[in-house]
């Protein structure tokens, strides 16, 4: 198989840690919480969210504006208050999110052989802020935002491509989600499936038949070695 | 004044020497050709070209391809003749245009306090392959392509304020170009112009009346030294 020249990478889960990090600092805003439940919840509504932009029901909504309309559906259901300037320091959480301990070692060694970029839900400023704060050493950041279409829309996927005027081909997805991961081959894209089992929590998450990606790795230092032995 | 929390910088002759530059790689590629004049020839055609977008006589077009088009015309008034291939390789020299010599531990220094980004009409393959072959620390590359507007369009300095949701004076332009800053300070930004005299050759180029503009500084690391001390 044709090496890519590009390694497009899904953020959320696969790059950083985002159920550890929203329960940290939801147990540390409100104690006695279950952070766990309340990260998976708030998580939980961003698909159907993203989904009532896909389909044209809502128009363009980044996503720290979908975020914020789920927290303030949720709080309620945990039984929580929380003013306006304190819903607004948690919904900044997402863009301080801690990378898994091999991201940032592993996207060093990859942008030594790849160029690597961002293609994320997440919009502009929140990948740029959560860059800078835990150190990822983007080549690029692409967003949903400069496409104006979400994953798993075609658009984005293709965007890539055409951002660099390269083939579908050129360019390979490297995920945590199979969804995520099987849009991206639809479209041509080839395709890395990286384990992340504690994504969701302590519990493990199910995986299914992960045979049909190009490349299944432990983490982003195994993606590499990978990538090498081709 | 307010301390700008993003600054946004201009990148063709404020962050990278074009000129010395692309008459490197013609007089490396085209030997005995006046490298001086071929670059300056080039650089000519592309506000014009980008006027001609601006207007609506031309579709959205990226810089890789206002720069063939512009290339393929003063081949012949430069007397030369190129195969395809090396039209297409001396058109990524734009890629590969070399930081002025403070420019890398100047952006250092400012990303230490501020959010640093582009906002260059050059298409973002263009921007992404440049910072990594000149090692830029951008925390956000934007570009034209992203609003799908060039500048001196008010689309293009709003939209930096918008994709950080933060007010017009919260985003300084740092450019060379005086016509730049005006256009960004009619939109309520923030203005830096930097000396950069050498801009188009040995001959320093003319410059107007700059005390209208927020800061003037000498370089980059001067531009840091000023934004501390106000």
């Amino acid at each position: 198989m044709k090496m890519p020249a590009i390694l497009a990478f899904d953020v959320f889960g696969t790059v950083v840690d985002w159920h550890g990090s929203i329960r940290r600092e939801a147990e540390a805003m409100m104690p006695g919480i279950d952070g766990s439940a309340f990260a998976n919840a708030w998580r939980a509504g961003y698909k159907p969210a993203m989904a009532q932009v896909s389909s044209g029901q809502l128009g363009w909504t980044r996503i720290d504006d979908l975020h914020r309309g789920i927290l303030d559906r949720i709080l309620p259901e945990f039984g929580r208050e929380l003013a306006p300037a304190q819903r607004e320091q948690l919904n900044l959480a997402w863009h301080r999110l801690a990378p898994w301990p091999d991201a940032v070692d592993g996207l060093a060694q990859l942008k030594s052989r790849f160029t690597i970029v961002t293609l994320s839900n997440g919009n502009l400023s929140l990948l740029a802020n959560m860059a800078k704060h835990a150190k990822l050493p983007w080549d690029l950041i692409l967003s949903a935002e400069v496409f104006r279409h979400y994953k798993p829309d075609p658009e984005a996927y293709l965007g890539v491509a055409g951002v660099f005027g390269v083939q579908p081909e050129d360019v390979m997805l490297v995920a945590t989600h199979e969804d995520d991961l099987e849009a991206a081959q639809r479209c041509g894209l080839q395709t890395a499936y990286v384990h992340r089992p504690a994504e969701y929590g302590p519990q493990p998450k199910a995986v299914g038949d992960l045979a049909r990606f190009d490349i299944v790795a432990a983490d982003f230092i195994d993606l590499h070695d990978r990538l090498r032995s081709r």
